[in-house]
């Protein structure tokens, strides 16, 4: 297995599996000077437990308490590798045995045993869900990078089940039930999940994340521009099945005097750019969204086949949650803070003699 | 600058200007004995011409004429670098010399400007559209490579100007004018062209990017998912604004008994998924669609500021295509080609034990 | 700080400080069913410790034990990434305090303080020799995969303060103190070291690696050449000054004639070249050599300036080696095998259709 | 084949066979504003030709004239990607065909097809020295980044055929027969290169290379520390079989008082370190040399045998040089430069917030 590691300066390598005995990562390439400890881990690995989730999340109870190994002396970092661990401690490998020898419609268990002949059905192994905790962390690490240059970033849920939520608090979404940006969407979306939930389905959604603070100038013209960047980083996780930045698919269906950004003297009039043009960031606000599919663990009867190629009615039991939002929202958050600290510190090098 | 190399194994790396002496590129990582020459790399590079794009495209000629300077000896790869070379032979710097001290909305001026401290205005340098000659051609090696291994790519037009094709022939499309992969669109989309360029304005569109063939088991698990890989590609050419995969933002607002892709003795009952699960092929057809912003550059009046901050309105003249389409269609289908390439290598090299 | 990564297929990144929680590192790419378990690891950071290592290493105690966090299961490697920790237990802050303010001759503390400002003065930080506990685990896990491909890495010491060593049981080697090939040369090497030790000063000495098994074939012809990725490792390791391969140096001074091995129906008839032609493998024993300089930390008194600028005269206490042999040895042991390990893969990938 | 790629921000990728149409490469990560033009490349390419050989070099006649495809506008860069070629003009296949079918001792002839299942028998495809042309035109892009920043690379022979040069003027050493430091080396060498030449023999000796200007602060602690990366470059070009820094070799046979450098209030007393501490430049010159091996193609007879193992006697004819030196010379000088390059930026990259 590869691609363990994302970055090329600001680069973090994870490793761990749901039933082994943690989760973790390193971080090289963090400059010396930023505060960090680990209580700003902790806040991140903490939005992405079932407490913040409404009632799509699971009561499965994870500690998840982060230490960090390396890197960090009296609550700065030096410069040198920052490695972290959480140690695994709630996991019920009998959870999973009634699907050792059966594939679950759209999970994973079909194209890994394609790939490496074997899998680990007791949760997944790396393409478990618990994965993303060593992305969080480490995310967590690029984000006080970037608070240091004045960078912020924001994750909200504009849809769930259908049902879309009013953008009219971004900054409250961060501390809102499914992070949320709108103060009413919350209830609709309980009483939707509830009646899914009743019905053994699940539900997918829309997940916003905002950039603020950038300065003009971040991303590489070819292949590494920031909304290339962000692209791949949010699709590499798990349920996510389209990106989209600014306008995005809507800008498909504009006329070009619709889809461009009237520049003024006091700055651009619009953003159906997502604050990215050519690549490169304007200074304005960076909005991407990730849409993210149904969890695929539905306690209704579903037709698959069993390893030995039988046809076979599989229903999911288990603790599962009802969606993916909110707990990968803190993930995609992450994602998209560890591409902005990336590309951060490859824009400062290239601005050498210039 | 940096960002101008593609892939980890099978990789791209290009160069050159639209106004210099000509753009090129050096695949590193090919495999010896595989069938390639100048026609091959052509035929990909001549379908990115004018002359594919019903009404839509420029009368800019480029002859586009490519050739291999190493790597390939009769008609064979050799296993060392593949270097290859477009020389420019027609490009007319006059034609840009009114936009030098104005940003041009939607364009990267702006950003371009920020980040550098200058800009070839000259056509745009490595931000032109120019740059995708290099992607077609390196691309073209990466189709040979797939070819070899039974993975063919195709790509057609799937939605012009709001008006959508129907999905009847997409093996044909690739001859057909706007790469529509339904014989009657194109008469339509021209109509439609043709009232948008009298209006000065121009279109967008959605182009769907298939890839039949492909094995179970391509993709890594974490950060190297195929479908991740895929977006970031895509979305690193110019004018894409948001990527999908099979049910795309559509899955968003299903539900999981909806989504899942029921497993039958026969094989997957649907593709919702995309051929992805997990972020490994499933041995499903491949399916990712990118959405096209209209393209920047019109003839209308804008409201834009000058290099030194004052108010300005903009018309923006010259030899201009009405929409990226079709011309961007051979530069998405090159992504996905170099794409599958190096996941293709990387899994070969970790099968090795299993 | 940065490079802290070796590898690009089989990549160990490390972390630690010699004063904080621990050190550790993640091996990305190893492929799956390799028999492994933290005896493997355990069994090279015994031969790192001063034990064997004859007179010439200190009385400082190191447990370092080692604990596998993820990427083996029962026993096997599964192909994900394999983390590992070993905890910092005995580390005495007070014993470096005399040198915060002055700059130690042959040390680092002068070169460190120009990059980064500040200088981890407890110890070196990540120029401290115990950086390399992170390379000889990491090194343990390339070991394992090369035992299974039928390679040994074995290390001796050719050389100690002048005293060569009979190359007469290498394979020995390993367990007899300071690594000597030479039964009887240990016995010279104790006086020599007490002799020196009395009177303040510290001992070099060269290194044998040699690698036994290599198939032919290994290497990348142009920038990845075995040779030059083995020299660049063992130079990766403080104190050394020199690497060289086969007859190294004195090849300067042969005549083709006397330095080209020639090849017989049975097989090379000598190895001048050391087990590498072109940069490749020949099927040949590969040996290498690496120089160390002696220990920089002498009583004895030296002269130097301190942090602001005024001439001084230090005598660097503490608990020290006298030479970095024997402890150096299974760093490059480490270093060679970890080298193998990336270019195996490397050559496995590339011959997929040769 | 893999491994055509140098340095990680300063880039240099490479391509050409000595028999195909020609050879180059292309830097990416230059940054802007550095003066360039063809001139500055083809200078160094000079150096490399048989001009400057004295008696040891063949007379064989390449034109190489270099051509910049891309990154360099009005004599500077400008920051995108500098891609350069050199057209063969002279290759005789004929001269090799005795040797198609016979391994060389020394060559790489039995390695490669070991590796590859075929090899170039043409003059070696990608192991031939031609490949070095993509190397000198890439050090000299290197070399006009370092010039801006005050670092200068000097190279010159130390030893021939085991006769010593003085080192009296290695600054005059660029434009000297054999670039050598003392004006009156040429003149012996030259006598020993006919008395070896006339016996059908070849040479081996030692190359200096000298870089001046460095600041302190320069490579990485711990795996891309300075020396190790000079150490893998200068291992990579062909021949050479060893490299040392500093006092080298003889450091491991001084006691640590001696081979320490103290340091005075004006400076480092002496330069055993070869201006590297701990991985990273000191600010004194860097100091480092390579050990060549005499060229394995003589004329007098060999053992060997045919690639269907059947013992044989060999003479290589041809036009071969005596000894790799002086056209190895501007190679290593080379390889240092874009050594220093990607370190300098990766440098710059790293002190941001300290």
């Amino acid at each position: 297995m590869s691609g363990n590691v994302y970055g090329t300066l600001f680069r973090l390598t994870t490793y761990g599996e749901s039933h082994g005995p943690g989760l973790g990562g390193v971080v090289d390439g963090c400059p010396a000077g930023i505060p960090l400890d680990e209580a700003v881990l902790q806040r991140e690995l903490d939005r992405r437990r079932p407490g913040q989730g409404g009632l799509a999340a699971t009561a499965r109870k994870e500690a998840d308490q982060v230490r960090i190994l390396s890197g960090v002396f009296e609550g700065m970092t030096t410069g040198t590798p920052i490695a972290f661990h959480v140690e695994n401690t709630d996991h019920r490998s009998a959870d999973y045995s009634a699907v050792k020898d059966i594939y679950r419609p759209g999970h994973a268990d079909f194209s890994f045993e394609a790939k490496f002949g074997l899998r680990d059905y007791r949760g997944g192994g790396r393409s478990s869900g618990r994965e993303t905790v060593s992305r969080v962390a480490g995310g967590a690490v690029a984000q006080a990078l970037l608070r240091a240059e004045g960078i912020a970033v924001y994750v909200c849920t504009v849809e769930l089940g259908g049902i879309p939520a009013r953008l009219v608090d971004w900054e409250g979404a961060q501390e809102r039930p499914y992070f949320s940006p709108d103060p009413d969407a919350p209830a609709a979306w309980d009483e939707r999940v509830k009646a899914v939930k009743s019905s053994g389905d699940t539900l997918g959604g829309v997940v916003e994340v905002r950039i603020v603070g950038v300065p003009a100038g971040l991303g590489e013209p070819v292949f590494d521009k920031l909304d290339a960047r962000l692209a791949g980083a949010l699709m590499s996780v798990g349920a996510v099945k389209a990106v989209e930045i600014g306008a995005g698919c809507r800008a498909a269906r504009m006329l070009g005097s619709e889809n461009n950004d009237p520049i003024t003297v006091e700055g651009f009039a619009s953003n159906n750019a997502g604050g990215v043009l050519g690549g490169i960031s304007s200074g304005q606000d960076i909005v991407v969204r990730a849409y993210v599919k149904p969890i695929p663990s539905i306690s209704r009867e579903q037709r698959t086949v069993t390893r030995s190629g039988e046809a076979a009615i599989i229903t999911v039991g288990g603790r599962h949650d009802i969606a993916a939002i909110p707990r990968i929202n803190p993930v995609l958050k992450a994602m998209a803070a560890l591409t902005l600290a990336d590309l951060l510190l490859m824009d400062r090098r290239l601005g050498m003699r210039e």
